[in-house]
């Protein structure tokens, strides 16, 4: 019935970095119908060598073998192969730095004046891309004006060559730390290659991960070994066990800094873009005991959904709402469709604000 | 860059029943990159015995040709196998009847004395089946007084025999009608088989058709030709075009009391046992003029997600919810895990009622 | 790790008619990590009280009771939401009639002359619909020539009315019927509303569930009391497990004579209508006693495509393919862009047997 | 009818390099019902303005653009803001050095005294890491004789800090290297960082980009650098477009020796860690002129499926296959659950000649 293999969770070898810290991993190892006693006293014997403690329950028409130990999940794997056994079910989640049994309390992390998480409402926003100085300083203050608590915008693009996209991408850091200072607003950019860690590191507030290197695992135990928060995108076919296991890759690193961030996932459905999940919330709330942004711009692809799925975030529990704004979507450079103006915005976080003091009242 | 092909819509002999009555179908046919002028002039010509109205533009390497007019999907998907075509794009949605552009104003549907849509916000809530008169009497009396406005709960169950489930269907659609009459609430039962339609429109307020069985085009057109609300859920691998191209069927066949249920798709995510798409809310609203409501508890699959999904769903725009509530899940004879007990129910009501009663300020 | 509840299975209130015939049916039940000794006590009495055999492990962190039983599903589910329980995990597979550990030798199905199974190819090819006596006759004709072994044809159509589409039907299946006369060919059409089962079971030497019908419930039941062979397609979005509880329907319901039928999953891709999942054809083998055949019509949804699909089924290991040949794709009613002309099936016949005696001499 | 933005295809700043090139792209763009002669105007002037031709298709309820011109999607996508556009259709395939209709021919790339393409099938096995220098010259030697035509190994890890791995994948590389002397096989292994990609070109024959990194846009373009031949891995959630589009963006950094390798994607099947897409076989080869293999280890995850999805890979007229091969899969440090023993893999080389000499005598 259970139809998975662990490899499933550490395909590629990947390799789950808490895990070999022990805690209390254990399996369930289901034999063959036709499964020997020298088989079954062959597994039995391999798990008391690994360390497992071993129950066997032997049923009309087949044994069932529990093992609980402290082992990696390359060990329990190794067990798929040996000869009589049916399949095996771990029963235990891998993440462990990451996980609201580990740590009771959620994390709040302060950046700059504000904090994310500790029940406050972070909005972030600005435009997909830094496009030039004055526009991006424009943007900044529009939406400062408008509410917003965090200024976003994209330094880099794989665009350009690399020989000369280290410049440009300094210039868009500078734009930023600049917008930063004109505003008080505190800065959140994307990084997307090992080789600029520092230099990103050196500018912004927040370091975005994005979707497409949530499993990026050499970025990210580079960000493990820094002291700024990472905003880490879930991947858009990863499941969300996948995407707190890659935060623990960077907590496991030296960061305990993480923000996950929701931002739709692919499916069928061909009237948005991504698919947003928002049933991500309150799972990473229960989860883990990390702060959950979602991204209603990306999620959907269409701003005329931006504003619906927003408040649906709020109410779902989120610490936060990262969303594109525009002057003059028809004329952004990159995902205009998906981008709020000013105004629109601005209307936005009034109501984001009315269902957050609602809520909070509730709670 | 389009990929696919006009059967996705159509595919095993699904037929579009308003498109044959007309209106302004349109597609783009492309091309190949080699195709001769006699295989250009052959297509040009059979649009126009087909009565399209033709519009070529040739360019350096490719000609597109544009037709518009009043054929069904059928006649358009008949040109992608004529000698020089790459591919055709269809351009104009398929539904009609269940269009936003076909009726601007929202469609409510009185059920009783309450009303689908229009602004107001039903709460559909009761155990999953009728398991025994007096629980499910009991149950009724306790999501009442917990502010539901509507009964639900399933009288057939594929379980028992077809000699014998006629009958216990029927004890069960009494049951139900006892408990309207006690309660006062309309009640919305599940149909799921042709030949029940009369015997459940009997009974019933509002006919529920379930998930998997969203595309029985059968049971649509049966449901076409009643007197009675409609509540079409979503196929869990259902896209939002083919949910609506599902009203279509009934609408066209007669019935246009349709109320959409958004109640979550298949994914690769396994947490949940569906990812509830809410973007389907604001969707349906702007391109249909039908009620749309979220059963977040199918939705998810986990009672412990039902509360933020609910007040999701309410901040997104929907038009009532649809909830589980069983006295005692752990006894529920189905789907006792995602079912709340009824305090929980009673406190995800006021928390309901207050995120609405915000948002009808604001908008 | 494991992130599935029992009802994943079981969802809106299927129920496994096999599993209550009893069989080895076992559970995990993974306690919270802070669930108190007479929480762990209490699952451990209704368990035993239910008559499961129990096995506690106590490790450091969590209690995991292992069970083992001949309890039906649901109630499995019913343990998932007491207090102190993280969650259940079953162990065993669902099915039995259908499995092969149930059943280990292969089932073969006798049709006419021909045989389902047991090593030989079965190839099934015509019109998606029956259009028209004489067009079909000539189908009929054309097919056999070219290699076919049995004669696809639909009678039905949704498109019409359920007064008019009984006499229509019927004259489709006596089309039918005049074809098989005339070929020698069993014939192959799809049912698709509980009303007709009798009628076409009359004509047919094989009924065809559709896609859209694989979880029919009300259907499955009343083609496990015919004695005719059935041939289930795959959902769409029915994972491999679903789609053999499918099967297990029919067969509890007294019908063994199942033929699997896979025709492609729903997926993000989008050149093709669907994404054939061939490796559904080994797992069927391995995991069930069924033959299995393969569509790669309906699988791709072009036509250029079904030349390597259908070979690819065939190295793969299929009992057979469904194949949709057209005189002139480009006037069929239904599924022209996926149908071949018969020259191309004749190609594709010889390539086939070639493939399939080449393998045969490996094996 | 159509329904994703041309943002899809570009989403998160992705830019396509050759369209930039010019080519002929083009778009339709349908306006609004009500929209106004004013903006129907000003559209048609903006497309004017950016070089379009343009062409009006004015119907009783809508109007159509047609444009054809030279532009990049982001000059396509900046028209879907405008005022009165409903949404934008793009006609033309987003690729263009990969396309077959830039080069008919297909490409064959010579990789020491082998081609891959060309009619031959090249055979790459190996166990998935190099876990020691002894271990792994034996298995180089194990798969050499049962027919293997080039060698596999990963020689990076993720789980090794940044400090140390270095050293340690030299020391993979060194082995690799050695492997290759001794049995005269090419080498192919994995690259994952920027940082690395001098390092590993200069061992390896072919470098293999994981799935994860298919759109890790920094490496391909360091990839498009080197003058090494590079295995694609197709992205698990990718489409076939997007994966296509990721060999562009390789080709036009200035390497043009980009193999393709499909190796399953993620749907919501749950018995296979993945589900291989084989009909991406013939339409790679449709859509561009590069060649494809298929690699039904990772692609399935299960050992007992690589023999029936490799054949199937083969019949469906792949370029080769990559498989995994262990001495011992249960003391394999990753991946032990879909590795062949070399029996196996022997066995399996000879159906595989087999099948590919009758379809070779048959096309």
């Amino acid at each position: 019935m259970v139809k998975y293999a662990i490899g499933d969770f550490f395909a590629d070898g990947f390799f789950s970095p808490s895990a070999t810290e022990g805690g209390n991993v254990g399996m369930i190892i289901v034999m063959e119908k036709n499964a020997s006693e020298d088989q079954i006293r062959h597994v039995s014997e391999r798990l008391q060598e690994e360390g497992f403690q071993v129950h066997l329950s032997k049923g009309v028409k087949k044994t069932i073998i529990g093992a609980i130990g402290e082992r990696t999940p390359a060990v329990m794997e190794s067990f798929e192969v040996l000869p009589g056994v049916e399949k095996i079910v771990p029963i235990i989640q891998p993440f462990k730095l990451a996980s609201r049994e580990f740590q009771e309390k959620s994390t709040s992390i302060k950046v700059g004046e504000a904090v994310v998480g500790n029940g406050s409402l972070q909005i972030i926003a600005g435009p997909c891309a830094v496009e030039g100085r004055e526009k991006f300083l424009e943007a900044a203050h529009l939406v400062k004006e408008a509410g917003a608590t965090m200024l976003r915008g994209g330094a880099f693009k794989p665009r350009t060559s690399p020989y000369s996209f280290q410049g440009l991408a300094k210039q868009g850091l500078e734009i930023l730390a600049e917008a930063r200072e004109l505003t008080g607003l505190p800065i959140v950019t994307e990084i997307m290659d090992t080789r600029m860690v520092e230099l990103v590191a050196e500018y912004a507030d927040i370091l975005q991960v994005g979707a497409r290197n949530m499993q990026n695992f050499f970025l990210l135990k580079e960000l493990g070994k820094i002291d700024k928060p990472v905003l880490l995108k879930r991947g858009p076919s990863a499941t969300i066990e996948e995407w707190i296991m890659a935060a623990e890759y960077i907590m496991s690193s030296g960061n305990k800094k993480v923000i996950m961030c929701e931002r739709g996932i692919r499916t069928f459905e061909k009237y948005t873009r991504n698919t947003l999940d928002l049933s991500a919330v309150p799972l990473i709330k229960q989860l883990t005991h990390l702060p959950v942004i979602v991204d209603p711009s990306h999620g959907t692809g269409k701003w005329k959904l931006v504003e619906p799925m927003a408040l649906a975030a709020v109410a779902a529990g989120c610490d936060g709402l990262m969303v594109e704004v525009h002057q003059n979507p028809s004329e952004a450079l990159s995902d205009g469709p998906q981008s709020l103006i000013p105004d629109n915005f601005k209307r936005l976080v009034l109501k984001i604000n009315k269902i957050s003091s609602v809520l909070k009242n509730d709670y």
